[in-house]
């Protein structure tokens, strides 16, 4: 089964290159059905440099709109919400940050706050990935189009998620996929994307982890959010979730067979680029903060297509991998040969 | 290994019907391309009512045009033009016709003439899928659009080839793919499709075969064409192709361990009918004549794309398959308890 997992890897990386295309212009529907099709990500530049969001969103700006709001809020000791955590007995779990609730204009403050002064306090980042640009952050809402025109009409439908992301450097996004076409907006700051294909899935490792979540060591004093302590409070649950433990930054570490024959590809998106990130890519994202402290983006989510072949056949390559992991692994046997 | 191809031909069948679209007009290119990206197939009836080819394709009108044109003719015992064939040993072979060039009216004459009153002579079919409509029929090529729009528009490019098909009911054309995406348009007479998709492969028994060709028995005496007697003349080249052996109108000869599984779409193209076969779709192909004793048809070839995740993953499931097929199978031990 080695082989042919290798053929595959091998394979797909010969017919696709392994850099982004760079489109001059939005695509037609068409042009991104295509894209879709082959499954395979774009970026176009400076295309939201007319929104309003890219032209209105300073600090000032947002303060005003979102005055006295409730934000929640993702906290967590190093900037890692969703992420794999090593416990000190070696095992991994997949840790949730902490999630609280601020007055947005407090949020915006401990985000804009210079780094140094801040240590170590918690990072924070607005990031709850529920539609919030449609529900907590309404008020933004008329800045960015309703919908990304090629999108709904190549893919035949609204947006079934509209998502704001707002943080500052030390925020990252660790590697996952999602079942989502998603069109990715840079409002203020940069991201920077490690992307790999689905067929990279048997080089990310991919382990059915227990779920925690991060709370503060010191919550029973009420003083949570005073200090950077932090533990993880893992799950009565024993359900698991298959999550990638590959870090495409620590290429050495948690690696499989094939992690060598991944082809990490990585873009930064600067203010008012746009990615398509097909569907089940594995992307990991980190951030820059902009000229006033803080890194702002917008993100659509439109579901993607469970029919035709692609999500069968990932979903073989899923089930191969865990085969072979099932698979006991005997010593090989070596003749000794007499002298 | 085969939990996992079964649990992959299950879930490509449970979120794919095992009917065909049929489209109440020729689609858009971008409804085209939604199609092309889930690899699957639809029908448009009587969108061809309005080519020319429609309404003047008769015998005469096809006489008159292709006068004392000449044209190659596939040649075989059974109407099995490249066709898996099993010889007295067992072994199986995979049989091109014998090809021959006839003038235009004979050959159509031939065609045309009762089956009964020819019996036993061999089944003719003008199937050279060479371009041969641009070619050795370019004088009918006016007649039909030199391209069908919402396909090059959709796939950015011009047909590859477009051919013609002529033939009566006793030629059929065995289960095959071709890596290319296929417009087929029935003229005269129906055609009956049995479709498999590219998910179905580990049904379909692939073997590598080798290859022969069919020889009339008497050309030694320039008598070949007024008997059916056939020799197969092996190739002397060790090279083989693989061949889906499995035939779905005998299903339960030549079976894998997955034949069951196998899902077979049926469909009838009549005149003036559009399908839309998919690259790497499994078809066999069988016809039944029009009003005037002959059935014609014609498909435009389109280059697939090879890159994107489908012709990989469609790779790797065959190269499971084999590896699975070379791994020796052991008997099952059973523990003999004592009594």
């Amino acid at each position: 089964m080695t082989t042919t997992i290798t053929s595959f890897l091998e394979g797909y990386h010969e017919l696709n290159a392994a850099v982004i295309d760079e489109l001059s212009e939005q695509p037609s529907p068409l042009e991104f059905m295509r894209y879709v099709a082959r499954n395979r990500p774009f970026v176009v530049r400076r295309v939201a440099t007319d929104w309003q969001a890219y032209r209105r969103w300073d600090a000032a700006y947002l303060r005003q709109m979102m005055a006295d709001e409730q934000v929640k809020v993702a906290v967590t000791p190093l900037g890692n919400a969703d992420a794999v955590v090593e416990q000190s007995d070696g095992h991994l779990l997949f840790v949730e940050p902490y999630e609280t609730y601020h007055l947005f204009n407090n949020f915006l403050n401990e985000i804009q706050r210079p780094i140094a002064s801040r240590e170590p306090l918690p990072v924070k980042y607005a990031q709850t990935q529920n539609d919030n640009l449609r529900e907590e952050y309404a008020r933004l809402l008329p800045d960015v189009p309703s919908d990304i025109p090629f999108a709904r009409i190549a893919l035949d439908q609204s947006a079934d998620a509209v998502n704001l992301w707002l943080g500052d450097n030390r925020s990252v996004t660790s590697l996952h996929k999602d079942n989502y076409e998603n069109i990715y907006v840079q409002i203020r700051g940069q991201k920077h994307f490690v992307l790999l294909a689905p067929a990279d899935m048997p080089c990310v490792n991919e382990q059915m982890l227990r779920q925690g979540r991060y709370v503060p060591a010191t919550s029973a004093n009420g003083l949570e959010d005073v200090t950077n302590a932090f533990a993880i409070e893992i799950s009565d649950s024993d359900e698991r979730i298959p999550v990638a433990t590959w870090d495409p930054d620590l290429p050495d570490e948690r690696t499989t067979a094939y992690t060598h024959l991944a082809k990490p590809l990585r873009v930064t998106l600067n203010e008012g680029d746009m990615l398509y990130l097909p569907a089940m890519w594995y992307h990991k994202v980190s951030q820059t903060v902009g000229a006033e402290g803080f890194a702002c983006a917008v993100n659509y989510w439109y579901d993607m297509d469970f029919s035709g072949y692609f999500w069968s056949s990932n979903a073989l390559v899923r089930d191969m991998v865990e085969a072979e992991r099932l698979t006991p692994k005997y010593p090989k046997l070596e003749m000794q040969i007499e002298q």
